[in-house]
């Protein structure tokens, strides 16, 4: 939608007619008292706006459609069905919550397969496990994956192993195209992280692995601007999309006591605009372990299809964000309260207010 | 608490020392392999730390105390007992949630009466009412306050006599000092609005009134300035201040899909860091009906003390915020999930991980 | 605007039509391949959208026109020419630079007259000095009117009398609604401080006293924001505003060198948008003595017509802000750089891109 | 250095003690009126202060030296030098402004080599060309690089050999890891996008090509941040670092006027902190032509070492970012306008106020 400047002349509203023509769309024209609006029929989504921004008489240009219609319900016939994605006898998205825990980094083929057996037993459905680390500082450990493509093969397959051992599909975070396949050759779910997440070359990439994606949402990016993002791996014909708000940067002058801001209203606001499942990692988002019960707790009350927690049997010598993990024995206290919320809240929805047309 | 400069010289480090002493404070150096940090000794709330900071040699200051001692669990002896704040019958800050709500704005006598029935019965506790409204367009409806005295009056009466025939304390907003006795003669808590946080000469007047304040969280501040300018109320000698969280500005670029962004990991900070009680308001955070019950049930499960919420019984004719506004069903659907999920969060809560020493 | 859900069924756009209509308006309908778009015929800043927001089938609504009407350049046949607002020989919004100048907090009687007396010298145009001040912590000095009315009136006495023995033009942050006609008795230019953008009481107040008003955008606000509520000062017949860039809230996690981030952009894009003068504060928005230069100069040559800057003769000693405060002589330099610089700016911007139809 | 509990205990204080001993550090006690402080002696950049931070009676763990030493003036010699990148006969950092200009993207050889000439004749050193593009949206052009290696080849060979023809070093954006060696091989300078600033995969790998490097900061990220992810570039042993401020996102509600918040006071203030060079993006940080003139004059003022500005000769027509594109005669106009206001900021800034001890 073109909106024109109040002092624009007919001649400025015409070229701009024109110039839309030019592109391949039609122009709807519709005058107000003091100003006038050019609608432009077709799909928003193929408009070179920027162009039609500097045409004299021009004030501004909005975009009216979804930009993300490929997932958006909006425009999908799938309309009013969740989108569920399975990975063995897991899914996510249907109605029970789905819980994946592991720790931050692996560190050695006994942590792997101690935390997979204790995180199993407290209930969770699959294991994660970090090997490509994104970290803030240059000197700090970068996951084994970084010290070279042998001890990358080493980790994965502790992972590989482990869940195959204790029955859960596997986890990890993709860092860096180049490792993107060997990743796949392993894991089950292929994770984008949040700082990757306007990475399109590699949503190229990971989407094109045929593999469920767990895709996270940027610490500055909007739920709009998230979800149009998204489009970069519906694009590639794989819709096998898991969402995942972890938290954005805390607003405010001095110390924060969290380590980002878990958006909650997220969750259904996102599961309003599109039918793919959406789960909260409360470990990053706080970065503190004694607020995981009550953001894991939180989460579900939201709605969430699940959620990604770290887990260490140590916390204290977890080499990597030691701050946030918790024990399996929390992780189970955690899953049996978040169940039992999942229920009640899920049950009386049903009752709530909902949008009218959806 | 003050970090010299790698480069500072022992001129330069003896200087701060002797200004430190000059403001009649103990001085603590502390030599690091390439850094030296002289520590202040004293209630460093009274440190004219901007006047330090610009000393040669200085690299910069900072405050290492809480600086709202007089609110903290830490600086206070009630340490582990959290403050209980009692309108008549009403508890706010024990183990049971508490609920307010009512219209976003008073329209009439019998809106006011009809709604306040209403809420009642849907189980709410303290009946909510706006009088002053703090609006983004100078163009849109004020409040009846805003009329002139004789209609604020005739508005409070109304609350007044609402609360009374049904058994409910009152809550308004306050806006303009000029009104805060006026206000303080019929209702039972003084509201103080987000975009009034910082108001510290408006804090001071309505702490004076010696009734229950609660106090909204701007949406700019971070925790930590929420709570030292709280200080500003606690100060006057009045500890009764109910927190609430309201959502702080959206991140990103776009739409924004809510209004806000509650800020829900908010709601156990703040309640490790002081003793008083916090409630959520899910109406102004998400601007949008359809996401009250999902933030009413998240609010719970993060463990707020209680919810602010506006009701209308017909939202569609609300004068000021429909979007936001449910009905009293959708209430009484909301006290009734919410209670349920607050027991259960609570009760497992004492099985999580707490911090040490707290 | 208000835009349909692309499942909008006709019943619900007649219906919207049919509300329109009875809010007095008129409707236009634009039918696109997927999306009905309902257009308002009419002043929007007078339409409930709130209520049309709800209506069955509405996707979202938006505003169109301009919000601040009353102050800006398309909307008023003043369009082409920058109002010049006058005090005394002293005129801000013409093609020369003013400087405001004068210490942070008003000290003493001879603290005021010194300064006064040295930034005249350096090429000050108006006075300024904080009596009652706005801060941070409840246990930090407020300003000398904070001890009572005497001390105010007597510290309102000193700047006023400074500013006539040195032939300036006097400011003063106002803080408070109460104090407003105390205030305007002594000064010439009424300041709102960054905190009360949005107090729309003080804002009604202080317009109303009939004096020019410099009026400071909130660390939260967007310039959309800010003009829309310069609207609350315009609708009481005083345009006589002086928009005050200070820095909004710096993004991103970590330490932030900068107290705020100044948005210097801020000022062509305000200056496009209004006829409205805009000086710049760079003092409080960085909060740093040694980078007052930089972006004075910064300021100076995107455009502002002018600058607010804090001076004392011995910054060290200055009860407030002191990190932030220069000295005359230093103030000296900034003022004959940016006199030069302004120039320079100024003249060659007539050659460079402007927006068409403004 | 580790803040302690107010309440916590002598063993909890001789446990932190030990641990900290325990990581091969020293541990300097400092006792408090109500607080003690335990100092880390020892380069903090590898202490696991997340371990420490969960100790019993632990408040919170704070970083006391500067994250990013290899490129602060405080931790190396060269202190009051600032580094001169050298490419052929360009020098950037020195005392006179470059300019890097050219299209956002490159869409043909008469293009490039068209708008390659005009820039030369309008005064710029260094010739960009989009060659691989960043976009929003997954259905935009990315670049005629994203259409293939061949293409991408094409379009180097094009960037190349117009900088040859004119006398230009020539800089492209790098997107994906696995074109960096491409890249390398026909472009002087490698840019990293403001997206990719946290990538420090492709940090590593850039920065081991051995030609200089521009880094652009990340909207969401502070100046800290910028200077600590720009030591994974130093890490490398390659410290031809040029930082590019861009802008960050916009604060506030509503709509935004420019595209990003141009946060130019960053440029005085890493020039502070790093002795590497500052240069400024106009064209995206604001994303209106309209603007570029005085942001850049702006940049100039606050110290920039240079400017990136995007050309076409036909702006309407640029397949990108159209909407920020200036012609080369207004590149002339803000060439020679900024050179001098360049010479009388630098000039006079001689007589400014400098931090000690720097």
């Amino acid at each position: 939608m073109i909106i024109m400047h109040k002092g624009a002349t007919q001649e400025e509203i015409d070229n701009v007619i024109a110039e839309v023509k030019k592109l391949g769309f039609r122009a709807d024209v519709s005058r107000g008292e003091s100003i006038t609006i050019i609608g432009i029929v077709g799909d928003e989504r193929h408009i070179p706006f920027h162009q039609l921004s500097i045409l004299p008489g021009v004030k501004e240009t909005r975009m009216i459609e979804t930009p993300y219609k490929l997932i958006s319900r909006e425009y999908n016939a799938e309309h009013d069905t969740n989108r569920i994605i399975r990975i063995g006898d897991v899914a996510i998205g249907d109605d029970k919550p789905t819980y994946i825990a592991g720790p931050c980094a692996i560190e050695s083929k006994s942590q792997m397969f101690r935390i997979a057996e204790e995180v199993k037993r407290a209930g969770a459905h699959i294991l994660r496990g970090g090997i490509f680390k994104p970290r803030s500082s240059a000197h700090s450990f970068q996951g084994l994956g970084a010290q070279g493509d042998d001890e990358a093969r080493e980790a994965l397959t502790w992972l590989r192993d482990a869940g195959r051992k204790f029955e859960m599909p596997t986890i990890t975070e993709i860092r860096g195209e180049t490792k993107v396949e060997l990743i796949a050759e392993y894991v089950d779910i292929l994770q984008i992280g949040a700082r990757n997440m306007y990475d399109q070359d590699l949503l190229g990439i990971v989407a094109r692995q045929g593999k469920p994606v767990l895709y996270k949402r940027h610490f500055g990016a909007s739920v709009e601007e998230f979800l149009s993002f998204s489009e970069y791996l519906a694009v590639e014909g794989n819709k096998d999309i898991i969402l995942c708000e972890r938290g954005v940067l805390p607003i405010g002058k001095g110390k924060s006591f969290t380590r980002y801001t878990l958006d909650l209203a997220a969750v259904p606001s996102i599961q309003e605009e599109t039918y793919l499942p959406v789960v909260v990692d409360p470990s990053h988002a706080t970065g503190r372990r004694d607020l995981v019960y009550s953001m894991s707790c939180s989460a579900m009350a939201a709605g969430a299809s699940g959620l990604a927690i770290e887990v260490h049997y140590n916390p204290a010598e977890s080499w990597v964000d030691a701050a946030q993990a918790i024990t399996a024995d929390e992780l189970k206290n955690i899953i049996d309260t978040c169940n039992h919320i999942h229920t009640i809240a899920a049950e009386n929805k049903r009752k709530a207010f909902k949008k009218s047309g959806r």
